[in-house]
């Protein structure tokens, strides 16, 4: 076997065996070969597609690529994926109310990468808050409180890093087969059992239709599948910024309060609806609407929220930041937005929202970039909201006098009132 | 613009624009762009094909990445090519043909790489020719006696040297925008006016099949055209070698009993196509059959040959070669293949053959390899003949007795007598 006549198997629209799939991830993470030739097979692949059984093989040989997690001693994990969007506190929300509902939690999140925030970035805003843990220490954490939140620390799918970067540089990223073996590949690397992933839709996320979203959360459910992990895909929108901020202490913040109580209804919809299909895998119960009413209750009832202190408390976090947010560090300039025209919220693009963020500061557009934790923006008004000339639509938090005001430029751009 | 840009018009099916094609052949040749971006770019114009004007615009832009060399002083120059053969002596043949008719030829010809032989290899089997020439001293040649073949000494078309080797290498050598563009770009570079192509078509060529070699034929006369080169595409049959040798002195030894009136059948087809085109296009006639006959004669008289031998002395070569054959060094070994059975020979595989004479050391694999002249294979029999029980089918010239009688059984395997 060699690369040339896997490259023209695919080039010819056939089909790729196991071993030459195979063959490719081992060579390719070894070095053995080229990015050039990898790229003219990642090229292929984008243009002539992959079935789900290629896309399954793929997946797999990208898992086994580096370590597989050993959470058997878990009992049944239940990862939950998001496909990325902007606003997206879902994680810090849900994960504490499925560890209150029994549920262990056993996850590893990224960092924020271009427009998309990351877990650990967020985590990392509650002083003292450790995400780089140990395996070994990771999972006497969950045996210990139900729940660890991480970073990745391990060697996971090192296959896939190698072939994520190249898709980027050649303008690749956006082809199903190889963003779902990518996302598959990483939580089956990082010790997943059963898997409830989030495909987004809209401006703010990869899959820009719900034609598109639809085939890619098909594809995942039938790769999970085949690869022996059970799977629900859900599709959510991701055409405006999902609750009330943008940023990384910001988020924090939405997320205590929504423990609290004080959940927006977009990100209420989204936590409900993954959470109890998560519920669902876990053996918990089938009626979906029944799970909801649990999820409910243990916001109510505080569980959810004294699981997350748990959490803080655990990885060694401040948890006086918890109980008072208004100790958390602000921006040093906050401006708001005001409206200049009266009407109906027609739209409010979520990539743009993603590009003024980064602008801020919020993210990363290399991954060695720093981050600001305290900038963003909260918004008092979104979509289908009536506003009045003068209302706040909403506020912009930066570190930097000049950049927060054309911040605020940028955002009444995107603010389409009708 | 930038190269992801370039990549995701082609990988969508878009056309390229002159300055795309144009931004990408100069960056890539510079070094700005790396090869696995081109490499991405290469599969997807493999894949999804280019236009005609595409193909014109990247057919002059690698043209124009190196020397172009200036034959302005000798007045039109019609350039022959072929895309490729076993056996293909037609050069040395028709060459001095041509020149013996008073149009000037000023040609440069490649080395021999794979199956296929290089006419600079094959005239270096004649003592002291010299084909590595400087470029004025190459047009003084032509000037003074009408005719000078040499191998590419200029930096002629670096880019498509550079694209070349990254096609070789990921598989995407069989695109017919991508041979087309490679061959009339060196055509082009090489400073002729006008353009005979023998388009070769069989087991032995690139184009396999009558369709792709028509294909092929009417996309380099449309570039011709397009770059204002006319141009002429004829196909030629190369299911089974040409002529009666393979091997680089062989070969030679041929092509002087060829100027000296014995010319294999099929070869005198070749080098009249070719030829009584290359008068059309040079103004000597518009009428093919007579041109033909004027081929004819001039072999007859001895101009022709004459013309040869004025070549080789004022290359520098020992013409006492010319005019006694037998001077040629031969091999050590000389093996005759002898038929099994009677019959009539259906086929003998002109690809199978150029193997078995790389694996004599006739041909190289890469291009640091050195070649052996004498050895090759000498054909008593070909398709379409009877032959009884007995008869010798071909000699094996090798320089290594185990090898030249390996050679022996594979060619044995390749004679399919019914």
């Amino acid at each position: 076997m060699n690369i040339q006549e896997i490259i023209e198997t695919k080039r010819d629209k056939h089909k790729l065996s196991k071993q030459q799939i195979e063959y490719f991830v081992k060579n390719y993470t070894s070095g053995d070969i080229t990015d050039y030739q990898a790229s003219a097979l990642i090229m292929a692949i984008y243009i002539n597609g992959m079935d789900e059984e290629e896309i399954t093989n793929l997946t797999l040989a990208m898992a086994n690529s580096g370590d597989i997690l050993d959470l058997s001693e878990l009992g049944t994990v239940v990862d939950k994926h998001s496909t990325g969007g902007i606003g997206d506190k879902v994680t810090l929300i849900l994960a504490p109310i499925i560890a209150s509902l029994g549920i262990p939690v056993a996850k590893m999140s990224g960092r924020g990468l271009g427009y998309t925030g990351g877990t650990a970035d967020k985590l990392e805003s509650i002083p003292g808050y450790k995400v780089e843990v140990e395996e070994k220490e990771f999972i006497e954490n969950v045996k210990k409180i139900g729940i660890s939140l991480i970073t990745q620390t391990s060697n996971l799918a090192p296959a896939d890093k190698k072939i994520y970067a190249l898709r980027d540089s050649i303008n690749c990223v956006e082809s199903i087969p190889l963003i779902a073996s990518s996302i598959m590949s990483k939580k089956i690397a990082s010790g997943a059992n059963k898997i409830v992933l989030d495909v987004t839709c809209g401006s703010g996320a990869f899959m820009k239709t719900l034609e598109d979203a639809k085939k890619l959360a098909e594809t995942m459910e039938k790769i999970g599948k085949l690869a022996n992990r059970e799977t629900i895909a859900v599709i959510t929108d991701m055409n405006e910024p999902l609750g009330k901020t943008v940023g990384n202490t910001l988020e924090v913040i939405e997320s205590i309060e929504a423990l609290n109580g004080k959940m927006k209804k977009d990100v209420e919809e989204v936590v409900l609806l993954l959470g109890s299909n998560m519920m669902k895998l876990a053996g918990l119960g089938e009626n979906i609407e029944e799970n909801k009413n649990r999820i409910k209750e243990n916001i109510r009832n505080g569980k959810a929220l004294e699981k997350f202190r748990e959490l803080v408390i655990n990885q060694g976090g401040d948890i006086s930041y918890i109980d008072n947010i208004e100790k958390f560090p602000k921006a040093k300039y906050i401006i708001p937005l005001v409206a200049e025209k009266s009407g109906v919220i027609e739209s409010l693009d979520a990539e743009e929202v993603g590009k003024i963020s980064v602008f801020l500061g919020a993210g990363r557009i290399k991954k060695e970039d720093d981050i600001q934790k305290e900038v963003g923006l909260v918004f008092e008004k979104k979509v289908g909201d009536n506003v009045n000339i003068g209302d706040i639509l909403a506020y912009i938090h930066g570190n930097n006098e000049e950049k927060t005001k054309e911040a605020v430029e940028e955002l009444k751009k995107i603010y389409e009132i009708r």
